[in-house]
């Protein structure tokens, strides 16, 4: 199937599963309606990558196309949903894919609703309530997926792994902002690359390409890993990239919100790694300014790219993903599933800016 | 078994799979040692009531003392773990369980580091992530348990139904505190027993004991209803009257911290439908206030006498506990089980102050 059809059969299987969930929600009160609302605006965007990859997973090593399996691989959509939610209140962010954060959706609700207290403590409350039911819907997903229990017990410890691993990877984000720069710079860009490795790499690629391949039985769902988590890695440095250089249409963020979070990304210590005293001075002072202006982010830009960093970074995803396509080319995975996925790895790193 | 027995097995089983774990979070990092110390600080305490309230629905319909029944039934506290966390970061809660609220502690922690930025934001953030592990590892917990997969199947609809309720009924909890009060004294006291019925009685006690009966393959699960939510119903109206008027000792949070956090309880809310003018522009005043002091609550507790409040909620809390006792004695469980819900019963409801 073509990703575009994969894609419909995905979103088709989480829609209904958010469907059948309403009436539970409206029995208890209509007052629970904007927790829905908020969620279908969410799930209105998104790339379904997760689904995508564990489809092919599933599909490479002898999956067929089954109703039951989209609602196994479209139940990460929820998890990525609930992290994404609670990654919003974390960080502050105004928006996500293009739209209000739901926290925000929430501290509006309140507002324009004159109610008493602090409209910032509902938005935040509310979402990490919204986020709490994508989480437990994600397993309700999975488990109720349809399909035979012997496939869902297969894939059990890579579901099971993929959730804690990522909320793992999180915090690690978190303190790595918290700590800010060590003075071996070296010793930062390996800190950030553990960082990129649990929240994303692993999360984004590796969990759910194994996680499709255990689902069919398979027995090669370990070496997977040879060409789900370099080409994970290459993703996510790939999007920290644009994150700092990329187009605000395109990303469906503002242009220097990751500079404004104080995001301790590769790009970035691979930048302190090679900057003067100077420079690495602008950075800390203007990385994480909640406030930081246009000039601000253009004069952070300059850094990254006239310290090397920025080359560094892109040789970096060139060889990430140069190891990942030898590993696709090596993989036990039919040719069609090696032909989608190659498609796949062209798209996630590719140079766009 | 004597409830001292079960809540010991109880307690094995969850310390057992928290410890098997921990392997996994060390693997990713030693940094991720805060969030282990946490939760073992949290899962020290607390009274395993869902668990227990799970045994004898699962023991009262013919269920056997298995170790595998052990692990279905703790992960509750898993559930309540989690749902603590982020009640307390909404909140704004200082403790827990007579400790320090977990994100007080990486708030602490980040202070003691002398990390940069928000110590608060910090404290939230781990907090909500630990919280996410927390809901995720209740159901890898539950499925893992070992139990049959028929019996877990069995167990699924109320196992997913309590932990989307509970949810629903937070937001609505929140909801409830920033609209205050309404014009109608009546419709207050069903908005806050309606917020009652899905955030405590459900989940604390219904759900629980329905989950047990379902995991025994019972075919009176739904008939367990007649007790389990009366018997919530006025298990959560003792705990309003205990936080206002209860014993810090007892409790495990400072004498006012409900009064300080603006609880729209039940109890209040009867306070109110008979207050006069005056009365009910005290509360309106002091309730919600964060610098309440112990003037302040010795007011609010006054109105609540004077007005008739707290005689009304006694009363409302007798004709549901009578409720819970009489279909206990007409439900369909063994003699043994009936035995030991009664004296829950009494434990739960009973007049400590």
């Amino acid at each position: 199937m073509a990703v575009s059809g994969v894609r419909k059969q995905i979103d088709e299987a989480l829609y209904a599963f958010v469907d059948r969930q309403r009436p539970l929600l409206d029995g208890v009160s209509d007052d629970l309606s904007p927790l829905l609302a908020a969620l279908d605006a969410l799930l209105s965007g998104g790339k379904r990558l997760r689904p995508l990859f564990c489809y092919w997973g599933w599909r490479g090593t002898g999956g067929e196309d089954l109703p039951e399996f989209f609602n196994a691989a479209a139940s990460l959509e929820l998890l990525q949903a609930g992290a994404l939610i609670h990654d919003d209140v974390m960080d502050g962010s105004d928006t996500r894919r293009g739209q209000p954060a739901a926290h925000r959706r929430f501290e509006a609700l309140h507002a324009e609703s004159g109610w008493r207290g602090s409209a910032e403590g509902f938005g935040a409350g509310a979402a990490i309530l919204l986020g709490d039911v994508c989480l437990t819907w994600c397993d309700e997903m999975y488990q109720g997926s349809g399909l035979p229990d012997h496939a869902l017990l297969n894939g059990r410890p890579v579901f099971d792994q993929m959730r804690t691993e990522v909320m793992c990877g999180q915090y690690l984000d978190l303190l790595g902002q918290a700590r800010g720069s060590r003075p071996d710079g070296h010793a930062m860009v390996e800190a950030a690359l553990r960082i990129v490795r649990y929240k994303s790499a692993k999360y984004t690629i590796e969990r759910p390409l194994q996680l499709g391949a255990a689902l069919a039985g398979s027995e090669s769902v370990e070496a997977l890993s040879a060409y789900g988590l370099p080409l994970g890695i290459a993703f996510q440095l790939r999007d920290d990239v644009l994150g700092v250089f990329g187009d605000p249409a395109a990303t469906g963020k503002p242009a220097g919100d990751d500079l404004r979070e104080g995001k301790r990304t590769v790009l970035i210590a691979l930048a302190l790694e090679r900057a003067s005293a100077a420079q690495a001075e602008a950075v800390e002072n203007l990385l994480g300014d909640p406030g930081l202006n246009t000039a601000g982010v253009e004069l952070l830009r300059s850094v990254i790219v006239e310290t090397g960093g920025l080359d560094a970074c892109e040789e970096m995803i060139s060889r990430y993903a140069a190891d990942a396509s030898a590993a696709l080319a090596a993989a036990d995975l039919t040719a069609e599933a090696r032909e989608a996925l190659s498609e796949l790895t062209v798209a996630a790193t590719a140079r766009t800016v």
